[in-house]
């Protein structure tokens, strides 16, 4: 087991489905603007496409850190013109609420299973580019048993800039290779790799819809491929 | 309820023994090294005792933000010669275990009973001075049930500076009235109050063992007064 004493974790993607959860919030808002509940996958397609950009200014210190709900609510008024919605007809607080559809995305069927199973035996963190108060209203409706919540606001780095991982570090007090990395993205688990963590790959086929063509198998050489969380937490001990 | 959304805790003293606790695992540690076991207790005073004015230094700006495991490291070999004990005279890997001592502390009975009703309709975070990874392996060795750990390093200040309680409330995005402060220790709760929080005062009559003479009773106009965290639950629903 490599003396790993902790486990941190992707989340949107890796522990969640995203795209199911934003496009059941996006629904009735999209019916209520006139467009098609049918629009709803597509809606959180567009909104997520902003993601890394509005993230890419931060890494590249063009902008000071702020938090992914910050980010995640000028996206939502930037996506609305691509469905025909003018965001200055919609109340602020309408497009709060939407906004909040991040904090209730439900897990994949064997993650709290998972995790349950690992937080016996290690520290269970999330390093996801999620706030803390996301991470917390997300762990609360969905039974996630996180030991701690780390991540993109602890650090005040996204990933996969080195700070995220290797702040995360700091903040765990261990060396990085006793820190295993676990994510269903392999850019994200090379970026953790550079620093130093182990590293566990999960595939989620599904997490970009039937259509999906990234990320359905490894493409490095990661410590531990498992096929969900509850056969990682098997290979792991 | 006046709106109050998140409880955050005072952890020394207010949810765990510190003295008693560093007491037991100081015992050997001074007898190994020629003293008596039963100087533990004053032992845990004296190491305690160097804690505000290390901190101090951090909150007048004299030094920049460090954690609180790196402080009780500095305090240890400081408070060593008070007992006859040379520093250098001990393998660091022995002091590093001993300040341990302050990740290995037991909640008061009440503790984790309190805490995990209170969970069930509030945020609970500690909004301690300890570091993220003391709070993480006390709570994982006594079953403190956190959705988040909060406090000192993640605000990067120490209480009782306004940006401990400022930076988390912030954190918790929510407004400074919807957070609970709760604590055994009236100054803790003077200021959160000056910060816009509410405040709970439980008693902890025993923290500096059976001649306590502070914070036997609420000094200050409290939004709640409970005999224990259990009686907290109820008293908040």
């Amino acid at each position: 087991m490599k003396d790993v004493k902790a486990f941190v974790f992707d989340v949107f993607g890796t522990l969640v489905d995203w795209r199911s959860g934003v496009a059941r919030e996006a629904a009735p808002f999209l019916q209520r603007h006139g467009r098609g509940a049918h629009e709803a996958e597509a809606f959180a397609d567009a909104w997520r496409a902003l993601y890394q950009p509005a993230m890419e200014k931060i890494r590249k210190g063009e902008r000071p850190f702020v938090k992914l709900d910050l980010l995640h609510r000028e996206n939502l008024e930037q996506v609305l013109p691509q469905f025909g919605i003018d965001s200055r007809q919609v109340p602020s607080s309408e497009l709060d609420e939407l906004n909040l559809a991040w904090h209730r995305l439900d897990p994949w069927p064997d993650t709290v299973e998972g995790l349950t199973q690992l937080k016996s035996r290690y520290i269970i963190a999330p390093l996801s580019n999620g706030n803390i108060r996301l991470m917390v209203d997300m762990a609360k409706r969905g039974g996630l048993p996180w030991d701690a919540i780390l991540g993109a606001e602890v650090a005040q780095a996204y990933k996969p800039s080195p700070e995220a991982y290797l702040r995360t570090a700091e903040v765990l007090a261990l060396p990085p290779e006793s820190i295993c990395m676990t994510a269903a993205h392999n850019s994200d688990l090379a970026a953790a790799q550079k620093c130093g963590l182990r590293t566990a790959f999960i595939a989620r086929p599904r997490e970009h819809g039937a259509a999906q063509t990234t990320d359905l198998k490894p493409e490095g050489k990661w410590d531990w491929v498992a096929s969900d969380l509850v056969d990682l937490a098997r290979q792991v001990g």
